[in-house]
């Protein structure tokens, strides 16, 4: 409470908007991930956006590093403070759904509002907000804004950033950024919002967002199919696109380590195949026609595919019971042990020869490591984690595996993240693996928008 | 010929690749809607990205300012060098479709690929690029790309920006990036293509991009349904969404003035209705389904919804002819004489409130004056035209008819530019009615990345 700023906050703010407690800051110095413990000099909590703006000028005036911190899901890094000299900007107090407009599809929420809460609000009024991810119980809309968070519909709805329509936002200097339009075309020059999204906290501070919404859906039907080639995995997605694509909402794959690890961890879920394939395809419909309907499309979708080793959900239950094994696989992972985590990019051509090339690079160079493979296969991502790893090891061989997974994948074209992000652990690989151009541009948008280094220090660059 | 740029650039150009001609040149100095008279050093060719590169660097070294020009079919001006000194830059020789992969639903256009021609090519592969416009035989990627361009089908498929994976472009200081990926998922930092997609060429020149491609449409229906009122209009969209969301192509209006226009220029269409009606509505569907499941899903909408006057189309033909009447409004109102054109972005639930407003202020202002307001209902986007205008005092009255509706469209939170773009002619409603926090950070990323001004001068500033 010595420093300058922490005096000159505690005049200016309600005393419940500024958190120095020990106690209470803890769990927001550590990650989601448990890999980084952090400092901070404390935390503000603005609950308006002009409280917001006074916070980021007096922390300008003071030259003190700021980390925006949302739910604290970043799987990279992104939301740690590093420095016991940063503060802390939490979005905790911003919870409010400021507007829904159903008739235009939109709804205006404040950043602190959790993922859960939004979907339930456009629920209410009749409406689906479709962003969808395992920590949607605990994510808020600043950091999904932050990260251009994607999830399990991206197939059907896109990332976060297909879903903002306009942001609110406080620059490093304290100006703020009105854009909460909530139109679905606007033509006026620079699309401005889109520099916020994606960028992690290192331009600015969100406050607000407006958002898109959809029809509620009226129908489901789900589906789990066995294959035993990659290649069929493709063959499957191509036929479903031609047969089903407008209510195709996701197509996940799972090859049978982590089937193999969720049924070991989650032994009650119910597995749909007496072993487990090579690769499991979960296929999920949605839209405005009847559970009955999109089942019966399904059903000869599969049919036609030849998909004789495949089971469909006979209600919601079921459904939601194949939905669980995908869902269970992360935690999975991590009851299992130590593992080393990626969330690759690739044209999705390119995967069964991404697959079978990385399995045998892999084995050459540590022949008990076991990679597990899931993902959003139909938006070409792939979790792709490196499990039963030596423990006191894995911090050591994470970099060699790292080199020989990015390499790869960039020889194929694809990128070292797809929704996860840079944050603080992918920055030395985004230098070597991305454009030169590209990575100096940025550095360009960086200093343009936050000249003293204000936000988010060590996250990106 | 006697300026030293054009000296150097016979020298290094092929000699198809630099025009001079005037005869040639004159119809690339003349806009689309025939209100500038262009003036220009010459036109520039380049037929790959590094022959752009060495173009613009020569360019620079010169300080001679570019006017990037697709296809010439800007409505507001923005490909249009009004200077004797500045250099056309067009993309007549990037014409290559360099990839298409029907697997990953991807294609790499260069920037001169006419929009019809990067449909046909994506049909080849049995896969839709669903961009459709007016001007779709004769934009170019390019000036797509440049306007963020909109048209018929936003409803289901987005402007440009949501069909964009990656793009490769040449900055003002010549430097290439390289940022064509085919990557549906990509979260490595600031999206920096998003800066190019709607800049109007004012921060480099674009030469190709990666486009999202879909799975071809199996079957389509199309009905006009007639109504008395906007806010059935309204009522009408919200039963449409709710019912059959995911394949609702297009939901376009027209009022009476714009059917009698286009029923007085253009006889030979077949008109739906024995009146015209206050309000026409199109609606479009389409999707994997086939013709006649769309036919009898919009059917049972019509039908719920109360749509005694309405026209289904029974076959494709009916079904072209029910969409002439919609793509005709912008020639017939040409035939009928001036006009004042306006390209308004609103929210969708206060387009009945701004029409009836609109309507009595104009009629307080100038009786005689007749709006005709049709578009793309469903995105919340109405071209509002003004015509039955005493030729000579057009050029006059503009200025206060743009005033009174952009005065409106902002009282209802709507934007004065939803596809068209600034340009040349919207510059002063931009400063007036944008934020001014906006505008100023729209001037920073100029300054950043065109310190000099080179590219498109007069254009969005």
């Amino acid at each position: 409470m010595n420093h300058p700023l922490l005096v000159e906050l505690a005049s200016l703010l309600p005393p419940a908007n500024l958190v120095l407690n020990a106690d209470r800051l803890a769990p927001r110095l550590l990650d989601a991930r448990k890999r980084l413990r952090g400092q901070t000099l404390g935390m503000a909590l603005p609950s308006s956006v002009e409280e917001a703006a006074m916070i980021i000028t007096r922390c300008w005036a003071h030259g003190v590093s700021i980390v925006p911190q949302g739910g604290n899901t970043s799987l990279v890094g992104g939301a740690t403070p590093m420095s016991e000299t940063s503060l802390l900007l939490g979005c905790d107090r911003l919870k409010r759904i400021r507007q829904i407009d159903p008739c235009g599809y939109t709804l205006t929420a404040e950043a602190g509002c959790v993922l859960d809460d939004i979907r339930d609000a456009a629920q209410t009024e009749a409406r689906l907000f479709p962003l969808w991810l395992g920590s949607s119980g605990s994510a808020c809309l600043g950091g999904l804004i932050g990260t251009n968070a994607g999830g399990l519909q991206v197939q059907r709805y896109g990332n976060t950033r297909e879903l903002v329509l306009g942001i609110e936002a406080v620059l490093p200097d304290g100006q703020i950024f009105r854009g909460l339009h909530p139109l679905r075309k606007r033509n006026a020059g620079y699309d401005l919002k889109q520099l916020f999204i994606g960028a992690e906290g290192t331009l600015g501070f969100v406050t607000a967002a407006t958002l898109r919404l959809f029809p509620q859906e009226r129908g489901q039907a789900v589906a789990m199919v066995a294959l035993d080639h990659a290649e069929q995995v493709l063959a499957l997605f191509d036929q479903t696109k031609a047969a089903v694509g407008e209510v195709l909402t996701a197509f996940e794959m799972m090859d049978s380590e982590a089937m193999i690890l969720m049924a070991r961890h989650f032994p009650t879920l119910q597995q749909p195949f007496a072993a487990p394939p090579p690769y499991s395809v979960l296929i999920a419909l949605s839209g405005s026609e009847s559970d009955g309907v999109l089942a019966e499309r399904l059903m000869e979708l599969l049919l036609a595919s030849g998909g004789e080793n495949a089971v469909l959900a006979q209600d919601g239950s079921q459904a939601k019971a194949l939905w669980a094994l995908r869902e269970h696989i992360p935690a999975a992972q991590t009851r299992q042990g130590p593992s080393i985590k990626h969330d690759l990019a690739l044209p999705i051509s390119a995967i069964p020869a991404f697959i079978a090339e990385a399995a045998s690079l892999l084995k050459q160079w540590l022949p008990q490591v076991r990679p597990v493979v899931f993902g959003h296969v139909g938006d070409g991502n792939l979790h792709y984690n490196l499990g039963l790893l030596p423990e006191a090891e894995t911090g050591q061989i994470e970099a060699e595996a790292n080199g020989l997974l990015f390499d790869l994948v960039a020889h194929y074209g694809g990128d070292i993240s797809a929704e996860h992000g840079i944050g603080r652990l992918r920055i030395a690989a985004a230098d070597a693996h991305h454009d030169p151009v590209e990575r100096a541009l940025m550095r360009q948008v960086k200093a343009m928008l936050d000249p003293t280094g204000l936000f988010n220090p060590g996250v990106l660059f």
